[in-house]
């Protein structure tokens, strides 16, 4: 019980939360919410839950909101909870993707730590202006790359970084769904609308819905970035106006290759989202629906399961487990652990000092190395699928 | 979001909760604790945490309760907090078994409502005791078997219950675990210590500490109760006090006949908790280790595989359900159904109404239930492996 | 490739072959003709193929055996077989269970190797008789026991003899059927026919059918015959005249304990034949179904994936493997393991030496040991479900 | 048992059959030989089993052919047999790759009918003229693509055909090894050998030796063939001489999209080649590692698990299946699937009518398609992976 054990310096003291999006009938902003809540590190105490006053202020309500902290825009909320006392020491953004980048830079400026959902932004130029911005004001910014925070996900990155695959040759990434296969967005699916718009998604439809996940899931766990990409987007379902299908090559520094598919017309899959990694000396492979297994290969040797909890798995999975091995963890367990990572920092920051080392969570570089992957891979399949060079990142 | 959403009947006063057990280091208390923070349904505000007052205080600490609302005994507590206007509503009781009776009576007299771990008691004749008592206060009582908390389960249930099964045959439960395969309860191990001492666990090991949850969830899906057993309770490891390996023959009423399997040094075990019921029309499978998968087979038809929150789960397993299909859920969401099913009878209890009737958890007819099958056990075993006759149940 | 390479020694001459029953439409027959050719040891050359005559006239053209070899009757075989210079060396019997013993007992008397389906005969009278005549007359007798010729079942064998598993506690059988959820006998299916006929099958339904296999696979593996059992046989379809689920307590010397399952109406099951195995120090899980994977797990450490010609399989499995690892191998390639093993013993006795000691296959010692299962499960059962002694094995 | 039971027509008459390649110790003749004798279609009785005629004489000598039927020389063999009243009617070539076409022309010129292993040849120019050969001498001629001898890929492409799945939109194909992660063909590997050096496996390694396998089975299923493909093919392990990894961008007539990824250097996987096809109504799904599944999704409804021999397997699965659902069958019975369908295409040409519509295999059409596919794969990578269509096929 490693997360809520370590509650105990400061718990005195929750973390004061603020929420903006995630009103009545959004999916994830009641995700955010149970992270939050999970391992009882901070109190929402204020919100800006919707574009629409009445259902903001409804939605407050539901949730036990004051009502005077029930704000009718982010912008007047950014000001009032900066002004406050007792105002809120870090925002939760669960809006569309359009609205990351202003909202976020509106508390950044209001000295307020920002948890945002991904991607970060709808363009690379919002994201480097952000980026530019943290620097400025030193609040803390994390990206919820949420599947970086299930333990066996950290036990591979570690795997990796210790050496136990040798030198990494091929990262396979696949997120595969088939929700999308029809055309919901004219069905009156609110989620689909607002995922297949691009005023409201950015470029990118299925690459920055799930692509940039399972991106960023290879990323994290290979400790490699992608120097160029090759990339094909389709959009299989007629009348859609982003893409719903995604296969990228890529190059990484240092000859290790890698190759992505994310899909929401791939009949027969919910939330498929999978990561294989070979190197030299081993192969891992793990897959998000069943999250607490993860399997190894030393190459020549028998395929060993280790499991979350379980013999094999060391200190960076230990960390973020809650209960024994065979009782799974899921999903929100894994999401909280991101709430909780962000925590320990801000708890730090309260007191002045720098983190744990251990304490992991996504932040703005990755979230910009995310964005730079939309945009050349938009770049790269509109140009006829041809290599696109990916920045350096800024680390 | 089912579960969460309902909260907004009564989100502003949430339920008052108290806990006896759970301090510093204890596994299950921090569980109760989660379950109950999960969907926001409950604060915690008073404890006897501990049977060592200045743990107790130090754990009350750590948890942020008031150092007035940390007591050195459940008696104490009882009394205390039933004399408060703001006093606790339920208590959450994760001592020892051998607690769980007295402690629970005490809460009962009192009018608090009663969340308590299982088994029910020490013995058959402390559960009969407890039925009588609740008879007297009406209070609410529930018995965290969480494994009726699954999503999956209740599917299973609810095919079972309508038919999709015919008439049912054959229903085998297992519960394997490896942590006792060595004799841990001399290597200084708490969990071990408690759980193989008879004064503390009662009169069944394995027996009470997982196959109760087995012989448990059989009946919750299918509908049955045994009439007799036949029971091979075997300690495997030298010195050990109370079995570690139990093996059950059942014949229920009506002429289906059930199978149990519950180890505790079966080894390549963690939490191998498992469920198979077969009829005349079909059959049904579920694993505790990957529970968010039902697989269901219509006798000459292919094996289908029910996804909770996909296509083929019922309502019942859609309100107990948070996040999407191929997004797993675990064991502690599983565990938040049991408390927010519970508060949803306490709100209604408050309320002066009956709760909705799709409401369900365990109560003390199951724990009386599972006692009854507890020394049944043991007695057959002792006997020779015997037939042996169970009561028939209060319903 | 191994088991074809031993085929140099002697190839220029086949093993002369006979075949009793396996006509048209008969199931068996035909497996074990392509076992028996799989790694061409040998040459069917003669066949009392049916009871009816015609019909085994027909069914030797079919098979291309020569007119004047085409018997009506298994007496008249033996006799004429043992009587010319190029008679047949061996003869597979694949009647109904009642024949087994009177057919084999002919061509023992005959001097001529016998290879048997399972179970050995109707009752262990019969068996015990078969046991002397062989004594008598020297020539092999082999019990197609075909699930010990999987190469995995080798490995686990070898594993548990070299003490990975340290020393045994559990044995866990299972065998799981569902085609005789309905009435099948009564809707013209030879196959449910005569296997739910007493006076073809034997007192046993599913124990002799399945049951037995299950057992067998226990013992080979496990090295442990069981001392006594407690059984309880059902018959759950109206008007079967035969077992069709059986549930077995097993109390082998030394301390170890078996717990065995077999049913042919558990809806959802094909050919579910699994075997455990737990001891102090590993435990092992393998799956008819799957045959080519052997789940391990040393006590404490991660779980391993052994695979048929992969790394972790020694030598036991080599030498009944013929394709690489990945390139799945299944029940015929079992079978025919069955049929190259005793090749190898017959072509030994050919020359007048032994056999090499690696050769395995199950014998008259292990069909003994089925009918003393199947007769005692019967009476236990008969009896009320009680403990029933085995008589301890011949070796 | 269909595929023996077809045998009837013409057993007295096996098909003489002769092999050029498969001396000692190599792999896959000896595979070829028990595809051949599986269902008993055929009888081997000439051979030039191997370069050096030595080891050609010792060679046959260990599979019972006559002496003066061991042939030195392909050459030889091709004109000797053809010159015999009793001379080979079929022969099957396993030799490395260049000699594919060479033997294959030498005995197509002499009227005798050509089993070859896969890849065709070592040119798309070689692969063409025996297209034209063919067409003069009207012989059979058969590429082993074993895997489309499978029983639950004949019903994938029988299930695509017949519209369940709907248009399709996605094919993925894998195929992934590890036997080749370290230098193999430095360390006296005569299987890593051949495979890695271009003059021997012609321009393609792993492009050749599996990716066309991958390819095959998507064509093969989809029914749809490729008009462009863009490809990576990488070789990582230093000093190699051909690819060892393989990613391939493919675009189907009609819109479906391809993505095939094949590795010999993927650590963890031995012949893990997998199939997924999505369209617009449903997915599937099926691994060759575990082969007698077919994972099968109508969209919108609960996966189904399709069963070889079980429920919802239809005509096409069931024609070459030998036993019962439950009973695995493998890599050597869906190698002879393809063996007994050649023969069934022989003794139709023998009796001068056409094979019955059911007989399916790969022929030198789908020859010449691997041939282009590998051809354009390995220009496509060479010029920098860009779009390089593959030439219209050849129906």
């Amino acid at each position: 019980m490693t997360i809520e054990a370590s509650r105990d310096e400061a718990l005195a003291e929750p973390i004061r939360l603020g929420m903006v999006g995630g009103g009545r009938a959004a999916f994830i902003g009641a995700v955010h919410r149970i992270a939050a809540r999970l391992d009882d590190h901070y109190r929402l105490v204020a919100g800006a839950l919707s574009s629409d006053p009445a259902r903001a202020r409804a939605s407050a309500a539901d949730l036990g909101i004051d009502p005077s902290r029930a704000y009718g825009s982010f912008a007047e909320m950014a000001e009032r909870e900066a002004a406050r006392a007792d105002g809120i020491e870090a925002v939760s953004i669960v809006t569309p993707n359009h609205l990351h980048a202003p909202v976020a830079a509106a508390f950044l400026r209001a000295g307020i730590h920002v948890i945002c959902d991904k991607p970060l932004s709808a363009t690379v130029a919002e994201a480097e202006e952000l980026v530019a911005l943290q620097r400025q004001t030193g609040r803390i910014f994390a990206l919820t790359h949420n599947y970086t925070g299930y333990p066996m996900v950290r036990q591979a990155r570690a795997m990796v970084r210790d050496g136990a695959l040798g030198t990494i040759r091929l990262v396979q990434m696949e997120y595969l769904q088939d929700w999308l296969t029809e055309p919901l967005e004219s069905a009156g699916s609110k989620q689909a609308e607002w995922r297949t718009d691009p005023a409201r998604a950015g470029a990118g439809g299925c690459i920055g819905d799930i692509g940039t996940h399972a991106y960023n899931l290879g990323a994290f766990v290979s400790g490699l970035e992608a120097e160029a990409l090759l990339a094909r987007l389709t959009t299989f379902v007629p009348g859609r106006r982003l893409d719903d299908d995604v296969q990228v090559l890529l190059r990484y520094a240092g000859g290790a290759q890698g190759l992505l598919w994310a899909s929401q017309v791939a009949v027969g899959n919910e939330n498929g989202l999978k990561l294989r990694v070979h190197g030299t000396a081993g192969g891992l492979e793990w897959h998000q629906e069943n999250p607490n297994l993860l399997w190894f290969t030393p190459f020549g040797e028998p395929k060993r399961l280790i499991t979350r909890g379980g013999a094999g798995a060391g200190p960076e999975a230990a960390r973020v487990t809650r209960v024994p091995a065979g009782h799974p963890e899921g999903y929100l367990e894994g999401f909280a652990n991101i709430y909780s990572e962000v925590a320990a920092a801000i708890r730090a920051a309260r007191a002045g000092r720098l983190p744990d080392p251990a304490v992991t969570f996504q932040d703005l570089a990755d979230g910009l190395r995310g964005m730079q992957f939309i945009e050349a891979a938009v770049r790269s399949s509109g140009d006829g699928n041809v290599w696109t060079a990916l920045p350096a990142g800024p680390r």
